[in-house]
This record gives structure tokens, C-alpha cells and sequence, in this order.
């Protein structure tokens, strides 16, 4: 038999491929499905099988364009009703080769999730790894707040119900294979384990140690962040998106396309890094560094305007609008060419904001009358404390509490370690405010460098 | 934390690296080490420590070519004097930033063998996975045969106890990473599973369930196949084998220089497929496909007179050398520059052998008086049965044992498919044999047929 | 500027891309065309404009495909009416940044080929380099027999005054870039150099030295091989190919799909090596081998029923499939998973054909009464001699000669190497002959054993 | 025959391979010389010559790395005493399968220029191509000012007579394949054109149109800028440089470890973009965008002290370090790991330098009494105009001349168009300016805006 998890990096999505005798399957496809036919060709398989874990809240499902390239038959849980696909019910059974999948209806997460259990029926009839979906991570048990306030406590029962009743009991020497890593935005604290065992969370997940009602509790007082986008690849995956040949190529753009582009509204995003983006950018434009595109363009970017990255020295844009397929943007047009020299080169009008070290930041602090706010997540605020005097907003809210911050004093911004202090910036700059810095380093280099923390 | 699975294809070889914090660990490097430099430059890491589990007879290792590339300090087991490296033993610890790894002395393959156990501290102290080398594989239990007939019973107990008391009792929920996957020739049966655990194996290794005294008899009785190179193994993994950079480049060779240099005794490895090898090759050459370079080249070949390829279109020939290289055969020159059609272009005599398939070698049997050959291992003809009337060879083992091969009459060989049949009948004709014809597809096909069966 | 050569392999076809400032131009795409997108990205450079010089015969054009991705303007000649682009005419100039391409009409090839000249109007308004598509190639003037017997002198005429009005006229330091290379069916004799000169080509091209009499009188008496899928190529090259997104993905097919695809009818390929073919192949199946692709598949494939290839290993089937997409083979279906191994060791019948070296080849033609068969070009035959006593038959034109082959005679058919033998030989197998053998090495090799040769 | 031209970007440095029948020839290979071996391998062929046109100035030959990997023989001119290698003289022939190459000694850039002339004597023995190394380029001719003031007529005289006597001679037809293209350092005005023609050249290039004595005056009156570590070129390349496997490993590099490098003195080179550089960086570092280290970096820095460079996000340091390679640094010792984000997360010191846009650098010159500096070359000085009352410094020159810099009046530097600016003002900080302002956009921006330029 052969085994491949393939990694969407940003999302922290694993999807999973395993064949044997010719044939093989595809659990939770990525949009960008080029490499499970080039696995099955090389293992001179074609694929049969794909299936889904569940609806997926964070990223496009690739199981449409997949099936459409390999005719593959697609198969997701049966208590929602899908545009496209076959439902599937707890103990279905399916053959790839000498494997065997059998399916368990693990509700919690969404209302359909579904768990797979793979035995190699060569070796044994035991199971030998399961495909958690979004139920339990390495670490972690899955959001459960999709179905708003009044549902949280039965979905957070229902997840606890499953991962204990159903995914626990197969023994502990079962392999897991979860759909996120650490970083996802479907779980809060992710270990960062490519693979785990039964046995191993029962004895290390610090959730599940809490017992059910304590856990459910918890769920019940927690609103984790939910980017806007997610209600798009709700939308999305249940009705089945674009096929990628349909869209719109991305292209260079010149600084006279850009501003034209500009005027009619189009979405400037800044892939560069927070000081590049201090000392000069487009103005207007969002900054959203390279690795941060998968967990905040989705809470900042809409589906309709054109969106435009500018970079330094465009390397590797390929890989950062790959970051946009997947989150379903598929109104990407393209990138400014030449990088952003290209526009301060053209003489055109070079925004800025301020940045500056902790050190800076500290001497400021006791000078002037800023507004300090912290953009951080509740959590990191409440576990590695913060600047004594700092207001609070998550960068991922800012946009809904900008009437919050005074336009007429002058703003220090900080996050953990200065991208998403960058991030909050960009977005006062955007609405307005003159007079923002960000810190670079943020809490690590505030605390680093021994100054006073508040709790 | 990160962690990567390193498969050297054809040995069915797997090293692991390992990385936390900018820290990295290499177990088991093969020799074509660069893949473990550009992991850690990606992952920001350097390598601090290379582990071998145990001085390996099917490959040369690539701990010392690592550590002059990086720098890391090479631990192996303390029971053999090593010309290289440092020693560790029973508890000793090492920090990779947030990970641990002990190592356990666990003897039985060799003497020396060490099994590395894996927490990540991040999350927990409890073991997460363990690296077992050649001690315990996925569905088998590591060979214990090198020390010779008369430790025989004492290897296959210490392994046993390696096994039962050090490994299995780390937790049902560890993960096991072997050093070999199915097709090794370290184990007989290894399955074909990436991964297993403490649990799996318990439910289901098969040699595990013999229990102890089962298991050493079965072991004193049996005497696997020992290719001739593992002697060759033995010593350069014990003294340090060459660096890369000092080996000759293998270039392409005209048809005049192949001829000089078989006049002067070089070996012609013909890597083509068995029909191809059939219908015509360079006399004396041996056919060992492509695909079975690792597995075969070992038992037939020195690692004094040059190595010479021949292949039909000269495509992909760096993965052909790659195995060459692996197996510490330094003496390899190159390739027949054009192809083998180069050869027969030029007017050069052009050896064959017969092939047909099992319809003509049934009709044969019956008709004439040939010599019928089975050169498949023991273990297939015991369990799948054999054509009636065969002589049994190994052909691993043909060559001790030419002169039971009449040399006047007809010979008919067969292996399992029509690919080890090739190679014996290549050995038999570069001895002498003028009649040889090798069946293909073999007992599966003769199986398929419907033809009868011995037992 | 920058400046690109890509070549299609095997049908040694060049295409070019151009570019300055942002703004690049394709000149006779090949449809696999995501390099000139890559390119274009990697100089930030959208493509404006894509030119083909004639309407080819010997590949699918690129453009539909290229304008599909990329919105550029398609631009050909003015005297075809197709069914897509736009009609340009002579001295039509076009300006991609500082570059200007100016339209020279040069019927003769077809009646709507042009010719594109390039200056670099940074460096000077003088011509640098001329896009001659299919009109001169190094060392050759392209085909004019595309229009029948009763135009043969005209279309030379006219090419032979486009070249020597219009072209060499240019100057003789301007470089030349044709759309073929040696090897290509669109030209006789084409030198094997990637670029030449006007002046290179005045002082060493030797069609251009017949003058122009003797030219014409030369291609009215000439007949060059025209495979069949030529026709193919003008009828979609005039109307627009298929968008490869419609295709059907080519897959692994089993033993039992592959033997009920060829009960309906399929079309087999056996991309091996002629020696590979000669000891065992699929029934009915062609032997072209791997490197044979582009120039003799067109000669003996239909566009109705499906094509399966068959290798050894199955390396590098991408390549394989990539020659017959680019010549419209859309009916393609896979590939047989396993290679021709999984063939017999399914116990399948094997069919064989009779491969000897040369040496063998002269004892049997002094001994036996054989059909002796010469399927090498006309012109080889001339050139080079052949075997006393052979009949010659063209490999290509070999479907349509079949009942010149006795049925109930030995046949031995050799060419220039082997492999245009192998292809005959599979041939004549197909249609039912049952004793044919194959010259391993063909004429070159009888030359070199110093055997006796007819002229 | 076959034909490839590799190109070192950033120098600008041409090599090509040529190939005939199983040999081949190398004309000025790099220092990453493996990519010969690639080319060679993949047309089945063995490297047996490697041609210096001349000694560089601008790289390190790759000749004694590759005939150390491939045996080849090396060729060089004979009016120079090389530590390696073998001299050629006037009208040696090289034969290379069909393939002829004649020397022509071509002296002027240096004593012993050679110049190789091509013929394929398959299709002529007329010459095709010449490979001029540092003779003649497209549109310009190669420095002449190695050898000191008092031999530039003498060097230019000969250069010229070089030309017109021996190159230009060869035929208008004949292709020209020079060593550089444009931006090398070699060369004052190289046109952007891959390829040439002796016509071409005739016709379009302006030095040569100059005659002879205005170019003699011209070189005697001119003093190209020539960067410091030319003269280590001319010695290891006369000497023989390392073999690559020697070098030290680059590796990544902690904050701590890069602290205690830089406080023994080590050289850092912050690759990123002027505006990253501006807002924060490592205090002391040189701001050398990725793109100019080729250009820039061998003014800058020496062989001593190890060399750490600082990205922002670590992608493509391969092709950064892959620069300081070619130009011998065999002291860069690794990368800060992180990207400069980490040096701002461990709290350490950041330093900044001012970036304005063009209209903000206008107001600021009326408004304040600042040291406006331009660093341009001499040349885009005088082509392109200045800002009324800068003063001058070409940026690599401004080391030997940072007294003429005012310590106490802010400073604001312009280039071009702002990288060679950042440099200039990273130089100024690092020699203690502390109001130094690099104006985004430069010439290009203050002349697109439309303010007043001094001539």
C-alpha cells in the first residue's frame, strides 16, 4: 500500500492519499489537485475515491475540480444536502485495493462530519489509522461554534461524544490523521505534530483532559475569532466552486493599470515585510505579509474588487497567489510589476506609517500621549500579559471598532512580534489615521527587553 | 516542531530528521546526504547530531559525508569500534530544542544496535514516537544472522528481549519508525506500512505472536539469503567510507572504450528489461533490471573492476547510479554512451537468451527433455508451489552452484514474474550455457494459467 | 530585450518569444503552452501578441490555447481564411516595447506564410533577426508539395522568390530563425544548428546554390513522404484545436481494460526498444519506439480509436503522452500499469518478431530464401546503398504496399539502425505475417561489417 | 551538433557549450560548474576542452572546478603565466566531434585575449560562429584600463586593431557569441542582446562607428569605475581558486551567533529592499539589494571577515549566496535565521535611515539647508541631468571620499532610482551619519514629477 499526506502550508491543511493494487483515494482534497494525479500516476493508480471529511469553513474544497480531471466519485457525510457528490453513512464500507475504509458519522465540528477508519486488510482487520477530519487534532478537539450561540453546547456535547465514543475506542495504537496542523483557524491550540496515536492523546491532549462537562462549558464561553471569509467557503462548499480553467489568469500589471485599477475600487494588498511596508507603500494598500496571506487576507478582503499584491522583488508570487486560490478569491488579478519600486519610481505619491523598537516605543510611551492598542488575540493578551495602559481590539476585529481609536492622537500599535501590528496599521492608515507606529517585535521584544508587563 | 521521512527507494531505506528551535537531528543519513542540508537551511536549522542505529550491512552510511558537509557530531552505538564518531548508551539524553530523544541499547541485529525514543517536551514527556532502526519492523522482526550459525540462538534472544522489554512497553500509543520498509533485505516480510505503532504491532506483527521460543527456533533454523556485498558493508561502515567528492564522475563511454575496458575485465551491468535482455546485449552482461538494482547488484558484482550501465534510451540513469552509489560501489565508470543500440550499431556481436511465455515453456516441458530451473527464494516456492519437475537454485546463490547446471541440455529458468529469471539466465550465459530461456511472468503467470502445480 | 528559443522535441520545432517593457510576443506556439505564460511572469511581461507564421501541417498550433490563457491577439497570414485571429499583411508593423516586428508575405510553404523581422529600435531601426517560420531553414528550403502534382512548380517558385526578394535581402548579419530544426518531416535536409545568418546561408546553404531553375525542376520531380495526420493538422490548424482542459486526463489501465479496449477496437503503441518488441509484445500492438513518436506516429494512428502506450517502467511517460497531444492525438486513453511485465505475468499471450544482428542477418540470406525488405527513405537508399537482392518499401508508406509482401516467404526487413525495422516489422506482424525478423542495426551496421553493398 | 549558452545573471556572464559526436567544449564556464556536466550527460557526451577566452577580472573561472570534475583539458592564452592549464597560440585547432575551433589571438582587454572562431565542418568549413570573450560585445568593446594609465592607448590600439583586423574579417554572416551582456562590468554600454552578427556589429555598434583614433582618445581620457575586488579576481584566477568542496558550508545563523560575529568584526549585508532597509536594521550592515550583489557587492566588501547576509523572509538565499560564490567570497559564512524579524523579536538595537519620495525630498530642499548627494555614475550624471546642487560621489567610490561628507548637516542621497541610494546612505551610517535620507524613485522620479534638472 502507499500513504502520502500532502500539506497546504498556511492553512495548516493535511490532506491525505492512500492506494494500493491500482486504485486509490483522496481525503480532503486541496483545490489545487495537480499533485494527486501525479501521485496516483506515479504509483500507476487512478483514483476512485474522494472523500470529505466534512464542509469545510476555511478553504475551498478541491473534491470538484479533482473528480473533474480524474472522474473520481465523490463522497461526504449525508446530513447536508450538497450540490454535488454522494452521501455517505456511518459503517459504509469501501475497497481500495487491499485497504478498507469504513465510515463513522462523528457530528461535533459540523453536523456531517464524518471520521474514516483505514485497516490494510493484507495485514490485519484491526484499524490501523483513522482520518479525523476536523473532530480531534493532535493537541486539540475542533471549533464547535459554527452554528451560532444558542447551538454551541450541543455541538460541543456532539464532539465529545464522538472523539470519545467513537474515534478513542479503536484502540490506542491507532494512528491519527487529522485535517489541520498548528496554525489552523479551525482549532485553537494545534500541536504541532505532522501524525498522532489514540494512545498518545488520551494521555497528552489537554482538552480532552478536561473532562466533557468542563469542556463543553468552556466551548459554551468562548467566541473564537471567525474571519468573514469563512461564510463564503461555507456558501462555496456546499455548492461547489469554480473550476480553476475558468479563471481569469493573474497578471503583471503596470503602475497606469494599477492606479486605474485603484480608482475603481480594487484591493492593494502588500506581501511585504512590516518595515518595507512602513518606509513606503502604495497608499491604501493592506499589509499583509507573505506567510500571514492564509490566516488574514480572509478577514480583511472581499470577493468582488479586483485584488493587486505588490512585493518587493516579485520572487515566488506564484506561491503567494496559490494562498488566494485556495481561500476562493478567485477575483485575483494580479501583481504590480517591477515590485513596489516600480511605483516610487513612477513618482508616484509613497504612503507610510511609522515602526520603530521596543526601545523606542517604551521612551515614547512616557513622553507623548499616545494611544497604545494592543492587536493581539485574547488569549496570547491574557497569557503572556501585555503594556500596561494598552487598549485591546484583535486585528481581525479592527475593521469593526475603528470608531474605537481617536483619529486626532497620535497610535502605537503592537501584536506579538510586528506583523500584525503591521496589519492594524495598514488598515487605521486605510480609515484615516495620520499618525500610527507600529513595534517591531511587539510583546516578545517588550518583555525581552524587561520592561513592565501587566496581567 | 518538524519531522521528515526520508525513504531511499529500491533499499526501502528510511532516515529521519528531526528539528526544533533551529536544532535538527539526522537518524540513519544515507549517503546522497544533500536532501538533509536543504531541509534544515529550509526549516532556518542546523544540524547538531547524526544517529546511526546500528552499523548497517545494505548500505554505506552517510553519517561521516553529513558531518563533513555540516558539521554534526556522529553517535552511534557503544558496542563496536567505530573509526568514527562518538559512542552513547543506555539513557543518554540529547535536547533538540523543545525535543528529547534517549536512547535504549538494543541489541540483536547487531551488537551494538540502539533504539532512539522521542518526547516532545512541548507537549509532554511521554514518549511520542520511537526510532527503532533494525530491530523491529512494520509485520517483522529485524535478521539476527550476521554473527554466524553459532550465536544464532543468542541474537534472536537478545532481540526478542530488545523488543518485548524496551520497546512494547513504551506505550501502546508510540509511534514506530523503522529504519526499513517492505523489500528490504534486512527483514523477510516486512509490511508495506510508512508508519506503525507500539499497539499495531502487538495486535498484529506475526513473528511477534510466535512468542520467544517459537521465535529463536525459528531463527536457528533458518539461514536467509546474505548477498556478498554486506561483508564489504560491513567493514566500510566500520572504517568510514569515501567522500562523494573523491569518487571518479561515471561519464559516457563509446562502444571502443566499453570494449577496451571488457577486454580488461569490467562488469557490464545491462539494467534493461527482461524481453529487451532477451532479444540481444552485450555478451557476458548481466541483466539486472532497473528496478532491481538495489535488491540484485549486491550479490553479483565486486567492487574492483568497473561498473559499466547499459540501458535502451538512456533515461533517468542518475537514479540507476544513485543505487550503485548507495551500495558503496565506487568502482562504477559510466555508461554505454547511446544506448544499447549503439552497440549493435556499431556491428558488435550481440548475445541472447530465450524468453517465452508460459504457454510456449508448458508445451516445451512436454515435448522436450530440458533442465527446468526455479531460481526464486525459498520462502516463494514453499508457499506458492512450484512447476513440477523443477530444480531449485536461488539465484542469489547460482553462482556457488554453476556446475549443477547441465551444460548440455536445454535449460528453462523461472522466477517469480520474469525479471529474476533474466538475471540467471544472464549468469548462466556469461558461463557458458548456450540454451537458456527464461519464462515470463513465472510462477504467476503459470498460476494464472491454470497449469499444475507442486507443493 | 529578452529573447527565447523553445524547442518541441522530436519535432524539432522552434518557437520563439520576444519581449521589452513589459509587453512580449509568441511567434508559432506549441499547444503545451504554460512555458511562454512562466516566461512572460518570470520578465513581468504580459503577452500582447501571438504570431503564427503559416498554418502548420506537422503539429497542433498553440495559439487557440496561449490566447485562451492570456488574452493575446493572434496575428497570421492574410491569404487562409480561418477560423480564429486576426489577418495581417505585408509591411504591417508591430511594436512590443522597443522592439518592432514588421510582416514580410513569403507564400511557398503554404500561400499565406509570412516571414517577421525584428529590430530593436534601441540599438537601430536595421533589421537584427527574421522569423522565417517554414520558408528557410538552415541548410534547406522547406517543403512546397503541400498543394498536389499540379502546383508543384508554382508554390517553388514562389518560395524560392520570397527567400531570395525578401529575405536574403535583408543584409547578411541578420540572424535567422526558423520554425524547424533537423529532423522536422517540413524540411529534406535541415542543417542541425539552433540559429544561422542570412550571410551564413547565402555562402553554404546547398539548395540555394541549385539557383532557381534547377531548384524548381528538383521539387517537381521529388515526392517527399507526407504522413497522414498532415491532413488532420490542416483541417484543425485552419478551424482551431480542442482546449486541453476538454481532454480527457490519459490514465493507468489495467491488464483486463487493455484487453477489453483492444476487443473494441484500440490502438496499442509499444514505445520499447526494437529488442524489447522482438522478444515479446501485445498482440497487434506498433512498436514505435519512445523517440519515435513525433515522426512516425502521424503515419500509422487514427484520430477515432483510442491509444494505449506501452513501456518497460514506465518512466517518463510524460513526455511520451506530451509528443501526442502535440500532434492532435486527443484520443489518447493511458497507459498499461505495470508495463508490459503486467502483461505476461497475467499469463497473456505474447507475441514475438525475429530480431538478429547483422552477422546473422548475412548467414541467413546465403542460406535461406527470405523477402528481404528495405524500409529505409528513398534518398537513404541512394545515398548510402543498400543489401543486394532487397525490395524497398518506405516504412511510412508500408500500410498501403502490404499485398506487395509474400505471405508464406521469410521476411527480413532492415532499415538505417533498427528502429524504422522494428516499426515494419510490427507492422507486417499486425497485418498477419508470422516469420519477420528485424535487422538489428540495419545498414549501418552491414556497412561496417565491410558486407557487400548495392548501389 | 549542439549548442547552449548559460548565463550567470547579475554579472551578465555568458558561457557556452558546444557538442559534437559524444565530445563537447566548454568557452569560460562559471564557478557552479555543474550544470556543464548536466548538458553533457544529457547529450550522452564528454567534456574534453575548456576554453578561457582571457583572465577575468569580474568572476572566478569555473575551468579548474570542472576539470576537476570532468578531466577536461583547459586552454588559455599564452601571454600570461597561469598556475594551471595549458597555452594556446594563433591558429591552434580544436576538433570537437564535427565541430573545428580555431584560436585567434586577440589581445586588448588582456595581453592574452583569445578569441575562438566555430565552423561545422559537416555543413562548411566557413566559419558559423565566434566567441569573442571580452573583446567585442553587442554595441560596445570591452575595457581596455587594466593595465594603468600609462598603457591605455597601447591596450586600446590593440583591441581595436584585435577587431577590425581579425574578428570583423571573418564574414558579416558570422554569429557573434560574446562573454557578457549587458549590465557586466566589463563592458561600458552593452547592448541587451543575446546574440550578434559580425554585420550586425558593422553596421549598428557605436564605439566602433567612432574610427580608430577618436576610440583610442576616448578609452585614453576615460577612468571606468573598477570595483576593489577585481584585483583578487586577477589572482585567484591566475593562481586557481578553491574547489568547491572545500568551502565552508553557508548555514543559518542565530541572533546570538550574529552578535558575536559582528562584534569580531564580521561583514553584514542586509539584501532587502531600500525601503525594509530604512525602517529597521541591523546597525553597521550594508544595504545591498538582492539583486545588486553582483554588481555592487565586490566594491563593498573584502576576503577577510566572514559575511552574514539578512533577508526578510529567507526565500532564494540559493540564488543570493550562489553571487558571492562567483565572485570568490569563500568567507560568507550563513544567513540570519528568521529573517531580520528576528533580530526585532530578540529586542536588539535596530537602526534606521530616512526614505522619502521625490516630492517630499523637493520640500525638504527648499526648506532646509541639507547635503543633497548624487551617486550615480559619471555617465547617467551627464546623460540624464543632476538635481541643481548636488554634489557628486559615484557609490562606489564614496568610501575614499566620505571626508568630503559633512558630519553635522543632514544629508539626503539620490541614484537613480533609490537601491544604489540605499547602499550610499548604509555606507554613510556605517561611518557614523546619523541624518542621512535615501530618496525612493531618484533621477527616474525627480524628472517623471517634473522638477528642474541642472545640466
Amino acid at each position: 500500500m502507499w500513504f502520502e499526506r500532502i500539506v497546504a502550508e498556511g492553512l495548516s491543511h493535511n490532506s491525505y492519499m492512500i492506494g494500493s493494487a491500482g486504485k486509490s483515494a483522496v481525503i480532503d482534497p486541496r483545490r489545487d489537485c495537480g499533485i494527486y494525479v501525479e501521485l496516483a500516476n506515479r504509483h500507476d493508480a487512478v483514483i476512485t475515491h474522494i472523500f470529505e471529511t466534512h464542509r469545510n469553513e476555511d478553504y475551498v474544497t478541491g473534491a470538484p475540480e479533482l473528480a473533474h480531471r480524474c472522474g473520481a466519485k465523490i463522497c461526504h457525510g449525508s446530513h447536508m444536502d450538497f450540490a454535488f457528490g454522494n452521501k455517505v453513512r456511518e459503517n459504509d464500507r469501501f475497497t481500495i485495493g487491499t485497504l478498507e475504509l469504513v465510515v463513522l458519522e462523528t457530528p461535533g465540528h459540523t453536523e456531517e462530519s464524518i471520521t474514516l477508519v483505514l485497516a490494510d486488510t493484507e495485514v490485519s482487520r484491526d484499524p490501523w489509522m483513522v482520518f479525523t477530519g476536523d473532530t480531534i487534532f493532535a493537541g486539540e478537539i475542533a471549533r464547535t461554534d459554527f452554528y451560532g450561540q444558542e447551538k454551541k453546547a450541543e455541538m460541543a456535547e456532539k464532539i465529545y461524544t464522538s472523539i470519545t465514543e467513537k474515534i478513542l475506542t479503536l484502540g490506542d495504537g491507532v494512528i491519527v490523521c487529522p485535517a489541520h496542523g498548528a496554525g489552523s483557524a479551525c482549532g485553537g491550540e494545534i500541536a504541532d505534530h505532522p501524525f498522532t496515536t489514540v494512545g498518545y492523546e488520551k494521555r497528552t491532549n489537554p482538552v480532552l483532559a478536561l473532562g466533557k462537562e468542563a469542556f463543553v462549558s468552556r466551548r459554551i464561553a468562548e467566541s473564537p475569532y471567525l474571519p468573514q471569509y469563512f461564510r463564503q467557503m461555507e456558501t462555496v462548499n456546499k455548492e461547489g466552486p469554480a473550476l480553476l480553467h475558468t479563471l481569469l489568469r493573474v497578471q503583471p500589471l503596470t503602475v497606469p493599470s494599477v492606479k486605474a485599477m485603484i480608482a475603481s475600487g480594487c484591493q492593494v494588498v502588500d506581501i511585504r515585510s512590516p518595515t518595507a511596508f512602513a518606509a513606503g507603500h502604495i497608499p491604501g494598500s493592506l499589509s499583509i505579509w507573505r506567510e500571514g496571506i492564509a490566516a488574514f487576507a480572509g478577514g480583511f478582503l472581499d470577493y468582488e474588487h479586483p485584488i493587486i499584491l505588490v512585493d518587493d522583488f516579485n520572487c515566488d508570487l506564484k506561491t503567494a497567489f496559490r494562498h488566494f486560490m485556495r481561500m476562493g478569491y478567485d477575483n485575483t488579478a494580479g501583481w504590480l510589476a517591477g515590485g513596489f519600486a516600480a511605483w516610487y519610481r513612477a513618482a508616484e505619491p509613497v504612503g507610510t506609517v511609522g515602526a520603530c523598537a521596543v526601545q523606542d516605543a517604551k521612551e515614547r510611551l512616557t513622553r507623548e500621549n499616545v494611544f497604545l492598542l494592543d492587536v493581539r488575540d485574547r488569549k496570547n493578551r491574557e497569557h503572556a500579559g501585555f503594556i500596561p495602559g494598552s487598549h485591546h481590539i484583535y486585528v481581525g476585529e479592527l475593521p469593526q471598532h475603528l470608531n474605537e481609536i481617536p483619529k486626532n492622537q497620535p497610535v502605537i500599535v503592537y501584536c506579538d512580534s510586528g506583523f500584525k501590528g503591521s496589519l492594524a496599521a495598514s488598515v487605521l492608515a486605510l480609515h484615516g489615521s495620520s499618525d500610527v507606529t507600529n513595534v517591531l517585535g511587539g510583546m516578545q521584544a517588550w518583555i525581552l527587553a524587561g520592561y513592565p508587563v501587566g496581567k
